[in-house]
This record gives structure tokens, sequence and C-alpha cells, in this order.
């Protein structure tokens, strides 16, 4: 069947109609179903709605069981999550860490709040994640190692850690990656914001690494308002990772002893209630997730130019933001779907812009990126919440 | 009337009975007997729980209207609200900022993730706040103004800004502040964080300096579970505030550029609901606590080797935690006071470790510190909730 390109934004609106009906239809909504109300009720009631409570002892329980990482620390958000997680991974002031160029903004600041400095990479189109081959490929032309310590020959300075990923909730390529760290003195820290109940060779994203971070935010698979989880395979690292989110306190009757600078970054005792309600409902958040993906399919497969994103070869993705992917030939048609979809009450959006694009990052050490730039041309995210299903 | 020291810590335990009966009384607990629940499940039900949404947008204006700032923006807890008032009054990497030792961790903490210094200077015994005859003593051996900058002569740093925190709910002496940051070229930064409710000379503490910070935690006067927010009267610096404490995202249709580095610290609607309900019972919580001060103050009038701290001349106090100083006669039993106490199911804590005694800040510029000193060891916070009123 021949595509008039010209037509191209108005059958991609007709397309979201199809799944969504006639909306106004959100990117990604949360949806309380479930034990919210009464968990929420007996926080309240419990008068320990603050940074010690059950609920926060539960849910870091109830996490680590789900994810199958030996610890959970939950914390305020996942930007903080990752902010702790890098200082534990050992970074330190005028480090570099590598990420990717296609990433949401909190991924390089977390790095920046570490007083390090990101280091950019590409993306691979299979997994929307960092390219192991192509980051080998890089780091071959402008690292070395130094006994056991990888060094930036550009710049001189060490780089301590990768930082993957996964977007959209699409694992990335983590064996690749593992190789490349091993390969070159590395730390792993997967950034697991967006892929809470996404599996790698059926092991939960955020547990391969050192450390792995979650977020809680509004718009993801689930919320608890605000909040992130520090997910922990070493003991030792957890106890650390609880000090440290914490004030540091050393524990005494009376005592205010602080034996290192502490981050405040705890989640609220109310916040973790929800996050148990919503912990609750996650099998069946994903199973919906799922279901939409398969009607998208559906009703996407009449037009040839655009490609849905299904989950890597041997993963189960969570699908949390459903993506499209222009054909490069009507790319610049991008922005023309975009505002078609808007203006048809359909919340779409394009990829976050790029991290060497954004100006506090612009300076940064970047490798060659041409599939993240065009991906990042091509790339729309549609409405996406599990109660569209 | 003759007391035996011996039997001290007994009398303590009795005149705290006498307020408080039996026990187990905890130092400050939360009272939720307002509109808490009505306000979290129309959240709740509203799907707008998390960083957007109306509760958010009113309990900034219900906190700019109580304390008189012309603008409050919420944030995630008072560490983050510090943190971000530092930057925004232009501390940098390897500045000072000058900060009472007597004062809890997040003080220093919140200077540190500036990447600045803190410089511990001493307090009043009538304020319990940072003195500012003896600041101003100390800055005229250790600092030059040069070109409109105070520089420290002995480590050739600049002195940027002047932190006073307002201890237990007590203003310190403002004026007296505002004069030495005018006479030596510091940025103003009020500590509020224990100071909801409370005013100097007919004005709301936090709203003097260029910037302030409130504190939300659970064991504050209100409470949102966690949170804290920053009270601005500049227009300007506020937007800049909102901007900060977001991703630092420019508006957009669906673009997602960052002009600088964000720091995601926004407070959750859902926390927010709670603060609105909390608020609203303010005054009622300040009348109580009041109250509280004076069933105190008759409970221990036949010790008189103890004093109850009151409001410092021309200031109205919240009285957030009521603080008894011991004679310096008897300080050495402290710590018998504070066992007896606590065995007693009476919960009180000596005064903070004083911030140059903690390892992150040992090696911090410090001036004399003789009244902080003689504080710390005569210091005890007991049992101050509202609801024992």
């Amino acid at each position: 069947m021949h595509i008039d390109a010209n037509d191209l934004p108005q059958q991609i609106v007709r397309a979201l109609q199809q799944v969504c009906g006639q909306g106004p239809v959100a990117l990604h909504e949360p949806r309380f179903s479930g034990q919210e109300w009464e968990y929420l009720k007996a926080c309240l009631d419990s008068t320990f709605v603050s940074s010690v409570g059950k609920y926060v002892d539960r849910f870091e329980a109830d996490l680590a069981a789900f994810t199958g990482a030996k610890h959970a620390i939950a914390v305020v958000n996942g930007t903080a999550a990752l902010h702790v997680a890098l200082l534990l991974a050992g970074v330190e002031r005028d480090d570099e860490v590598l990420l990717p160029a296609l990433t949401f903004a909190a991924t390089a600041n977390a790095v920046h709040y570490c007083g390090a400095i990101p280091h950019l990479v590409d993306s691979s189109e299979d997994s929307l994640g960092i390219d192991p081959q192509a980051l080998r490929a890089w780091l071959g032309t402008t690292a070395r190692r130094e006994g056991g310590v990888c060094i930036n020959t550009r710049t001189g300075r060490r780089i301590r850690a990768l930082l993957p990923m996964h977007a959209f909730g699409h694992p990335c390529d983590i064996d690749g990656l593992l190789g490349v760290a091993h390969d070159f003195g590395l730390v792993l820290v997967e950034d697991a914001a967006e892929s809470l109940g996404s599996w790698y060779q059926g092991r939960h994203t955020g547990t391969f690494g050192l450390l792995g971070t979650l977020s809680f935010n509004g718009n993801k698979t689930i919320t608890t308002g605000g909040g992130g989880a520090i997910l922990i395979n070493d003991s030792a690292l957890a106890r650390r990772a609880k000090h440290l989110t914490t004030t540091a306190k050393l524990p005494h009757r009376w005592s205010y002893v602080h034996d290192e600078v502490g981050f405040n970054y705890r989640l609220p005792n109310i916040n973790a209630a929800l996050g148990c309600a919503q912990l609750e409902q996650l099998p069946g958040f994903l199973a919906s997730k799922r279901h939409l993906f398969e009607r998208y399919r559906e009703a996407f497969s009449s037009i040839p130019q655009v490609r849905l994103v299904a989950e890597p070869q041997g993963c189960t993705s969570n699908y949390w933001l459903q993506t499209l992917l222009l054909d490069a030939g009507v790319e610049q048609r991008r922005d023309d779907v975009l505002d078609a979809t808007n203006t048809a009450g359909m919340m779409t959006r394009p990829a976050w812009e790029l991290m060497h694009r954004l100006a506090p990052y612009a300076a940064c050490p970047t490798a060659p990126l041409p599939v993240a730039e065009s991906l990042a041309r091509r790339l729309i995210n549609i409405p996406s919440s599990a109660g569209l299903a």
C-alpha cells in the first residue's frame, strides 16, 4: 500500500485514535486502583509519615523481592539514587563517567553533582541504549588502562564508571557492556529509572552493575509521588548507601555524631505507603502495557514508514514509553507529526535533546554519535499509560 | 530551697512527668487533626500526586501568605532548600560560608554540596544563634574587604555568605547580623528550618536575608512527610529557584531542552497536600507550644540549677524544641540527666555535636567558640509536641 508522506501526520493521528479513542490522552498517567487509599490512611493514622516507618522498610523489601536485588534503598527520587550510587561507585571530582548522549538530563546531572564530567557515547538502534561495539572502538582510540585505572588519553582524566540507561524500559546490551567495563577497568552502574519490570535474559535490569537505580516519578510505571531506589547486591555497600542517604548519623541513644557528609535523601514513609500499593499492581500494569504494545503494533502495521520499537532479543521490556521510529526518508516530517498529534489531543514527544547539545554539557568529551543523532531525529514517544490497554 | 545536685536528674524527671504525664513521651510528634485525610484523598483521586499539581501551588501560596515572603518555593526537604538557596546566593566551589558551630549537620552539609567550606563561628547565650558582636570581632582579625568581596586573610578564600540558623525556633539577632553582613560584603541567607512561626520584631524569620529556608520534616512544627521551602522576596530570583529546583527545562510544547544543571528537588503534590492541611492548623500548634512553655516554666521554677530557654527580647518564638540549660556548676550531670529522663521514657537529647567536632568539618576555619562550647555542655531538649499542651 502506498502512503503519501504528506499524509503521514494524519495517518499517525488515526492510528493513535484507533487505540486510544478520541482523547485527550496523556503521555503517561498513573493508576491508583489498589490499596493506595488504605495504606495512606494507615500511614497517617500511625503518625509515622516521615523518614522512619514500616512502609519504607516494606517497600524496600518488596522492591528487593521483585527485582531480585539483595538490597533496595528507597530515596526521594531517581536523580538522588543515581547521585549516591555514583559516589558509592567511587566517582570523584574531575573523574569522567561514560553515559549515552541519548538520555534524560538527570543521568548527566547526577555525574555533575559528584563534581565529575559526563563523557558521552553513542547508542544502538536495537536497544536504544549504549552500543558496546561502538564504545569499545571509541575507548580503543581514546583511553588506556594504567594500573587497573582507565585514563582518557585526550583529557588525562580518570574514566571511573560506565553508566548505561535502559531507554524507555528497553534493556540495553548488558553482556556487551559488562565486557567493555571488565576490559577497560570501569565500574558499571545502571540507570534503570525507566526499566522497573524489564528483564535482560531473565534477570532484572539494575541488578547487573555494582549498583543500579530506579525512579518512581509520577510519569513512571509505578509512582510514589516522587521517589527512587538504589539496587545493590553487596551488603556492606548497602549499609553505606543507607548511611549516605540519611544524615550519616552514628547510632546512639541521644548523641548527634555524623561521621560523613550525608545527603538527607530518604523517601518519606507516606510516599513509600503509596509505593507499596503501586508495587502490588505492577504485574497487572506490565501485562496492560504489553497488551497496549500489541494493539499499537496492529494499528501501525499499515504505515510502512513507521516502526514501533519492540523489546530487544532475549529481553522482556516493561514498555514504559511506547516509541515510534520514523524511517530516515520521512524524518523531516517529525515536527509535523508532533504538531498534528498534540493538536489532536494525543500527547507525544520527541527524544530528549542529546546531552552534548545542552549548554551545561556542550564541552564534555563526546564520541561520534551517528546512531544517537539519527534516533534523535526520528524518535517519537506516544501515549503509554497502562490504563489505555 | 536547696537542691542536692545528686538528685538533679530525678528532679528533672519529675518536672517532665508533671507536665507530660507518665509517658513514654516522644521528643516531637506530628499531629494530624485537620483536613489531612481529605486533601490526600482528593490528591490521589486527581491522579496528580507528583511534581505538578494544585496542592504544590496552594502550599507555596499559603506559605508566602503566612510568612509574608513574596515567594515560597516548595522542595523535597530543608537541606535541598538550603543547597539551592546557597547556589542562588552566589556560593561557588572553594568559597567559605560563615555558619554557627552549634547547628544541625544539614547547615554545613548544604555548604559542602556547593563545593564550599563551612567557616564556623560562635553563638550567643541569649538567642542560641550566631553572636554578631563576636562575629564582627572575629572577622576584624581574619577578614578584609577587597573590591566589595570579603576575603579570609588566613586561607585566601572568598567568604561569600553568612548563614545563621534560628536554633530550636528562637530567632537570632538578625539586626546585628545584617549589620555585619553589610559591613563585610556578605550575602545573608537564613536557615529557618526550625523557625516556621517565629518572628523577629514582627517580621517572620527567613524573610530578612536574600533567601531563607524552611523544613517540614516529620519532627518539625508542621510536616509534609519530608519537605522544605525557599523563601524569596526577589521575583527574578524566585523564578531561578523554580528553574533550579526542577530539571531546568525550558518551557516548550514538546522539546526537552535544559539550559542549566537542575536538581529535581520539587516537592511532590501528595506531600504538599499534607502541608496544606498542616499549615491550616499552625496557629493552633503555635498556641499549644507556647502554652507548653508556660507549663514547663512553672514545673521547672523549683529547680534553680536549670533554666528553661525563653524567646529573645522583641521576638516571638515557635518554641519548636523546648530547651533546658543547666547551670555551669552542674553541667557535669548532663549525661546523668539524659540517662535518667530517657530511661524514664521521657525522650530528651543534648545539643548537636558542634560542627568542628565532626570528622568532615574538623579542618574547617573555626572562630573561638567559648559560648557554643559551654552551651553544648549544658543544653538539653525536652519533649515538645503541640499535643502535650
